[in-house]
Order: structure tokens, then C-alpha cells, then sequence
């Protein structure tokens, strides 16, 4: 038996009070609360492995994170982890779930996939009741006309003109959009957008120049070149990050079956 | 030409910050804000008169008031009155909607009906998003028994055994509820309770008491004699106040068409 026990958490944050998920230099990122919190019950663990990183403002519901600790430390049931933990975390910060993976399994490199929703107050008024979870856009949007550009996306495609200036990743911007649907009630517009990566900034990106779209200040086929020219400059704007939340991020089924969460 | 020009507002509200709806002795109601705001721009106008109030917590997207400005102070396009007021209120505080009314109508007395919501979070741990907009219930409920309990407050029924003891009214205390729907979406549950009228605390006494039909705790025979005693002691308990939203508040058709708002 290994000296020590890997677990995956879903962890589900507003990140309204935090500087993103990552530890900061300056501000507070999630992740150290959480390891915060950790230390606390397992003095050795020092460190979580996300599958993805937020930025500041963005909201999750669905990040999934891995860490490992000594046998020797872990004297709990399983059942009990997430409870204990998010009685040391901050209200903002819930672990909804906390279960054993397999050793070799990794939160950022097993990740097969993740589904991000976008929502966008549709009306004159902003809705209080989301003002930090919602884009409030008070200007009338052609939905038909949005839904026909949200299919442009789909498939794989070179993302870099809607990708953030910084990039995390140096390697290839081409990824693979699976579903970028637009839903809407009453005033609420949710974006759907699924693929098998994101680069940095880039829902965000097609959020931004769907919503151009939308306004009528982008023509369809201007998206097409957008994102033909795979040039950040030529892009509509980018969507504020307080109407994003990382909803769900997907493996692979054969490694790993306790990723569903549905609802919000 | 009438002196004074009548108004109906539809008004949207986070209710976390406030003492509820009407103005307070002790902390701050919903109303004065508003009040402040109309007093800035209309110097006579000091006060407006709600369909409803809403308890301490409690949160409403579709509150309806009526007011009154001289003609001699509005000088503005009626089009731009909601704006003009949201640019005078808190953030938590919005009018949705500002429209010219009949000089005889009254947002109490003509309402027909009303539409609450209440959010109920069902997982162990919270949705950080909802903090301060769903109850959070942690212990599995049984849906299927709380759709049929919810059935039996259908109908027209004396329902003082599910109001609080203070009461507005002191007249009949015998209400006709129209709809007790109970939606599911992952863990998120959602009460939608439609009725011509409602006790003080008896949306929140029906939401508590199917909880606990839910929970086990109140057999489906039990609610049935609750509501016949007519006595509130006998009752389940009161869903707390910040999982529930005045929704919409319903006008004859004949005195009015513009009440519809639907989403969140």
C-alpha cells in the first residue's frame, strides 16, 4: 500500500473576494485557502493540483483539484473529508466533494474536458440578485443572430484571436469547441461552452464578440476571419470575468465516474 | 389634466442589506431608499405605496408600488424614469420598470395575486453562489412525498396554522392558493407558490413544513390536520427569510397588461 492516499475534491467558489485561483503575490487566490484549510487537519500537506486556473472574479462550481496525504495523517472516513474541510474554509469556498482517485491520477492532465456557463442580465436594470454572477447588459441582443455565430466555433480551431495576450500554455492555441449553446429566460442569456481545453481569457473572448454579434456592431462573417487571422488585435471585446463560473470539468469515464453535478 | 401623475413601479431587490420592505424604527427598509431617491428628483413626492411587504432578508423581482408626481415637477419622457431613479439607488436596489397608470389605480388593493419563489440548496455542502439566496438543507429530501403534500394546500383554506403570529390583516385569514409547484435541477429546489393573497410568514410556514414532509419528519396525514386546526402552534417549521423571492405580483388584465417579467 502506498504511504499515501490520493484524493480528488470539486470544489465550488465565488470568487468575487479572491485575486483567481492561484496562490498570489499580491491579494488572496482560492487555493490557499484550501490549503489553508488542509494544513490545518494534515500538517504535511502543503500543496493542491488543480485542473484548471480562474481568473480574478471568475466563479466555479465545478473545479476539480487533486492532493495527496500520508496514510499516516488521514485517520478520518472519506465521507467525512469534505465536511471537515469546509468547516476550516471561508463560507465563499465549499469542497462538494471529496473522494479517493487511483495514484496515477491528475487533475489537469487526466482532465478530458470543460464546460464553462457565461450569464448575461439582459435588461434596462441590472437583476440584484446576481450582481456579481451576472454580465449586465443593458442593450437589446438579436439572439438568432448570436446562436448562428456561436456555431461558427464549434469544431477545432486555431484560438489565439480569442485568446488573452498572456497565455499559460507556449504550445498550440487549437482546440476543440464541442458545444457553445445560448440559452435564454426572461432576461438571463446562458452561454454553454464546452471543449477539450481553454486558453487563457478565452471564453471569455467568444462571450465578448458573441455579444458584439448580438448588438450588431460584428457581422457573421467577420467572425469567420476573426478567427481565421488567429490575431488577438482583430477580436471583439472581452466578456468581464464576474459572469463566468467553471461549471464542470470532465474525465475521461474509464479513469473516473464522479464528476456529474448538474443544477446551480 | 389631472394635478398629479400616478405611476406603478416594478421594483427588484437583494434583500440581505435590509429590514425588509417598509420603513423602519430601528435599521433600514427597502422603501425609504426608494422614497430618497424620488424625494431627490420630485421634491414633493415622499412617499409610495406597495403591493406588498416583504419580511427582514426577504428579496422581490417584481415588487409593485404606486406614487404620485405633480405634474408641474415631471418634466421628463416617462421612458426614462426607471433609469433616472436607478441612477439615485443602491446597487441592491433596482427599478425594473416605471409606466403611467390610471389615476385609480392601487398596487394593494387592485393586486389579484402573487407569485413567490423560494430556493432551497440540497447537497451537503452550500453553493457558494446562493449564500444569500437559497436555503441551504444539507439532509436528502423525498421529492415525490413534498409534490404530494404540496397538493393539499391547493385551493381555498383558512390558513392561519401556516402564518406567523403577527398578521397584517385582521380580517379573514382564508387565502386561495393556486399553484405549490416543486421544480428540481440538480441540487437546486425551487418552490413556486401562486395564490390571491398570503398571510404573514405563510409562504415560508408552507415551504418549512413540506421540507420536513420531505425530510420524513411530518407524515402527508399530518399536513392535512395542520391545516385544518387553524392553530400555528401545531405547524412545521419557518423556511428562513433568504430563500424566498416576491417574484410577480399579478394585476386584472382589464386594469393592466405589464406586469410580466419572467427569469431571474
Amino acid at each position: 500500500m502506498s504511504a499515501l492516499i490520493k484524493f480528488k475534491l470539486v470544489i465550488a467558489y465565488d470568487g468575487t473576494a479572491y485575486q483567481g485561483w492561484q496562490v498570489q503575490k499580491i491579494g488572496t487566490g482560492v487555493q490557499e485557502k484550501i490549503e489553508a484549510a488542509l494544513g490545518k487537519m494534515f500538517p504535511s500537506v502543503k500543496r493542491i493540483h488543480s485542473s484548471s486556473r480562474t481568473d480574478t472574479g471568475v466563479h466555479a462550481l465545478g473545479m476539480v483539484a487533486h492532493l495527496e496525504i500520508p496514510h499516516t495523517e488521514f485517520k478520518m472516513p472519506v465521507a467525512r473529508l469534505a465536511l471537515a474541510l469546509n468547516a476550516f474554509l471561508p463560507d465563499d469556498i465549499r469542497v462538494l466533494l471529496a473522494v479517493r482517485v487511483p495514484d496515477k491520477f491528475h487533475a489537469r492532465f487526466d482532465a478530458t474536458g470543460k464546460q464553462y456557463r457565461y450569464f448575461v442580465w439582459n435588461h434596462p436594470a441590472m437583476n440584484p440578485l446576481l450582481q456579481n454572477h451576472a454580465w449586465h447588459f443593458p442593450v437589446k441582443l438579436d439572439l438568432a443572430k448570436m446562436r448562428e455565430a456561436a456555431k461558427l466555433f464549434l469544431g477545432r480551431h486555431d484560438f489565439k484571436s480569442f485568446a488573452g495576450t498572456r497565455s499559460y500554455e507556449m504550445e498550440s492555441n487549437v482546440r476543440t469547441l464541442t458545444r457553445c449553446d445560448i440559452k435564454k429566460s426572461g432576461a438571463q442569456i446562458t452561454f454553454i461552452i464546452e471543449g477539450d481545453g481553454f486558453l487563457y481569457k478565452m471564453c471569455r473572448g467568444i462571450v465578448g464578440t458573441l455579444v458584439q454579434v448580438g448588438q450588431g456592431k460584428i457581422p457573421l462573417a467577420k467572425v469567420e476571419s476573426i478567427l481565421a487571422s488567429c490575431d488577438r488585435r482583430v477580436a471583439g471585446m472581452t466578456a468581464p470575468a464576474h459572469g463566468l463560473v467553471l461549471w464542470k470539468v470532465f474525465y475521461s469515464p474509464q479513469r473516473h465516474r464522479d464528476t456529474e453535478r448538474k443544477g446551480k
